[in-house]
């Protein structure tokens, strides 16, 4: 490594996309992409290829010169500043400081603990491993609701309504299913749309599908235990499963969704997003749910059912849940607002079989206590008042025409690269690798080179469990404008061709 | 069982009370008081004790003869309802309607489900045996801060400001550790209140204690991995660790705090709670405190501080945190603001060591993606802002005051039944059972006396993972008000004696 210069040599543009050429961003690494670029710039430092006092670009400029989202560089530049590396206010610009006096010393601690501190258990490397630190792409074509006009303005106003002066009950709240309100709203809701048989006594209100899971798996399993999952699926839900000790037996999912596990797979839970599978997008016919009940039952299983994007219907009528058909009390029914209203409202909600839900209700207190009240009365409101159902039809209308204009954009733009299909639901369409673009890249390579384009398109081969049957691009098209929809396709295919 | 009568028989105020005495509802049993109280309730209509028509007492004035809280009431009538076995709007008055048509097929759904439903695993059983359907005690003497001039309106302007028109970070937050904005005034926080060595990189956003615990036990124990726990300590902490597998090692609390670990002991992590410790309010001496640090160092365990109750101290400054003695970095620094602000609040925090925080945020994610952003920003303003340290500052005055009355109080009435001592920080004092009160009860039933007297004072025997060692009575004050204090003490004095 060269000395430290202690030149100024300001970061003029040219300079920068020369020097950020050499930080070889890897969407695809291990590593994080925020993590790659700290390093990266902490590297340019400290060999003084960017001196002391050089100014950095905006996080926006960076952003846009790296192919990044700003977040991406507003983490690495949050953690560059924290060592000293560069200084001044994130967002505002940033530079090397002239001097770097606590570079040493946290560096020696961090280095230093690296050494002497504790290593993580091995379940621990194992669930770090599977988590991402999932910054969510800002780029077109990525996954995710449309949030540009939610009705913030009614939202706050519902907001104060409850928290300018609360009721004891709100503040004092210590039910672990969460508030009265929310559940009685959620469960009229799923009865009336979803033919989800329940009342609110069976409603717990969780943190999302993922703290949903979590409770099931470590209420319902004993570690080693058997789980069915869908082959393809949500790998984040493989994950929580995972975590908790499950045996993740992957079943592969055909047209009629995922087929029935067989009667000599040793499981205790089984799965499934029957209304619309992620990522193929199928819905379960009848004939397989009531089969998969069958089954369920002679194996002794429990059904988790994951109601997966089921308000973004836009042919023919939604079957009935799984839930509704069952008559034992073997099916825990889970759903999160997150995805229809906004990613960070985090508010969701499993429904245990009446049998069940005082242990279910236990279970979560010890984890965690009861769920936070601050957006639960919101949410109440705003689903028994009717804009909850006027959103959905709001955007459902919108996500519709969307498709539509992506599978016209794919049509011109996207042949020999990508396939793609009409799906009745959904915030995502699967383009197949064509045949020709197969021969030449995996989809890994695709996704990779459509980050650099500036497209969150992931890989459909990290859905897999096993070896990927199949490989594609999973293309979100919900919170893509209209009219950004055809220039982002055509920017595709340019980056996969 | 006698066959259900038909005749109308209304229920006057005294057969209300010869009704209810025969429900012998028991705070210390295992079932929850809702749960009995619906069986009881159950049970008397199933045998035209309680026939058709008849009207039920408010849900208040059933409290009130009870002695439970009016949460307890609703939850047991809102199941009651839900299965068809009272009618009315809950909280307005309930009867038994004069057909019970969805009692039979309720019913029968729910004990065919018990029959056919899957059975929990035996994880399961002990997670949902461990929680309590915890329904906050609102009886005087309870546990708990004081929320009656909490500033709400104040509160529900910083909402407002941040929600009537989010910005896109907000909208679409995915930090795993949360908002940046939290994060930073927490680490300023805890940087100059606490000295503890952090920036906002190291801070991860949790719901609570018992989150970041389960965050910790996961990522840093393999199933049957020692955990060392304070002997008396916080049972929900200790649910949490057995939950995820630990293998619990009590360690006895003496007047300098937790004692130092064997070194025989197999560790891989040691649970103390060094500023104030739970329940019996010693502070760990700085001697005992880098003993415990260097007998860490020795086992190779990671040590787990959570700064129990820190902010209200009132006498004496407090020492500083163990985490910014360590140099190893082996601590993990844990808080909630939810017992400083009002319960529902939900929102606290994990220090993770500089070398961990990526493995902790990526656990995180993988669990339970990102916390919520509702009130997140808000809570970042009320710090920054300094109305955090002024509503500190104005209930430590308060809770002081408090502790005094309560001391008054006591030397008057409550000697020959309880011994107190004052404590120079916290929201509760440990009342001992005096030689003569012991002879006659436990500290249960001692708890169970004062429960029917309308006191939610738990016992300290239920603190103790092992033989308890002291009986005593654990009497929050922070929550009463002064002039209610003494009355209080006095009504709980005759339920003794």
């Amino acid at each position: 490594m060269e000395p430290l210069s202690t030149a100024r040599c300001p970061l003029t543009r040219q300079r920068t996309e020369v020097s950020l050429l050499a930080l070889h961003l890897d969407a695809a690494a291990p590593e994080p992409l925020h993590r790659q670029l700290y390093a990266g710039v902490r590297e340019l430092v400290l060999t003084g290829r960017l001196g002391r006092g050089a100014r950095l670009p905006s996080s926006r400029a960076l952003a846009d010169e790296l192919g990044v989202s700003r977040n991406t560089v507003l983490m690495a530049l949050e953690q560059l500043a924290s060592e000293g590396y560069v200084e001044g206010r994130l967002g505002s610009g940033s530079f090397v400081p002239d001097e770097l006096p606590d570079v040493a010393p946290v560096r020696h601690r961090r280095a230093e603990a690296r050494r002497s501190g504790p290593a993580l258990s091995v379940r621990g490397r194992a669930l770090a491993g599977r988590g991402a630190i999932s910054v969510r792409r800002q780029g077109l074509l990525a996954p995710g609701p449309d949030t540009s006009d939610f009705p913030f303005e009614l939202w706050a106003r519902l907001t104060a309504k409850h928290w300018r002066a609360p009721d004891a009950a709100l503040v004092a709240a210590s039910d672990p299913r969460g508030h009265l309100a929310l559940r009685q709203a959620i469960a009229e809701y799923l009865r009336t749309v979803r033919a989800v048989h329940c009342d609110a006594e069976q409603v717990i209100v969780v943190s999302g599908a993922r703290q949903a899971v979590d409770l099931c798996a470590r209420t319902l399993l004993d570690p080693g235990d058997g789980a069915a999952v869908e082959e393809p699926g949500f790998a984040g839900i493989r994950a929580v499963l995972a975590a908790a000790g499950a045996r993740l037996v992957p079943v592969p999912v055909d047209a009629e969704g995922m087929r029935v596990p067989k009667s000599r797979d040793k499981l205790r839970l089984i799965c499934v997003a029957p209304s619309h599978q992620y990522p193929l997008g199928v819905t379960m016919s009848l004939g397989r749910r009531l089969d998969l009940l069958a089954r369920a039952r002679e194996l002794g299983a429990w059904i988790v059912e994951d109601d997966y994007d089921s308000e973004f219907r836009y042919a023919g009528p939604p079957l009935a849940a799984l839930q509704g058909l069952d008559p034992d009390g073997r099916v825990v029914y889970i759903g999160s607002f997150s995805k229809i209203l906004f990613p960070s409202l985090r508010l969701g909600y499993l429904v245990a079989p009446p049998q069940a839900v005082e242990d279910f209700a236990r279970a979560r207190s010890t984890l965690d206590d009861h769920p936070a009240s601050a957006m639960q009365p919101v949410l109440a409101d705003f689903i028994a008042e009717g804009h909850f159902a006027q959103h959905v039809r709001r955007m459902r209308k919108r996500y519709a025409e969307r498709q539509r204009v992506l599978l016209d954009a794919a049509a011109t733009e996207l042949p020999g690269l990508l396939m793609l299909s009409p799906d009745p639901a959904g915030m995502h369409l699967v383009g197949e690798l064509a045949p020709s673009l197969a021969k030449r890249m995996d989809d890994v390579t695709a996704s990779r080179r459509a980050a650099k384009a500036g497209h969150a398109v992931p890989p459909l081969s990290s859905c897999y469990l096993g070896v990927p049957r199949r490989q594609g691009l999973l293309i979100g098209y919900a919170a893509t404008p209209d009219d950004a929809i055809a220039p982002a396709v055509a920017t595709l295919a340019a980056a996969l061709a």
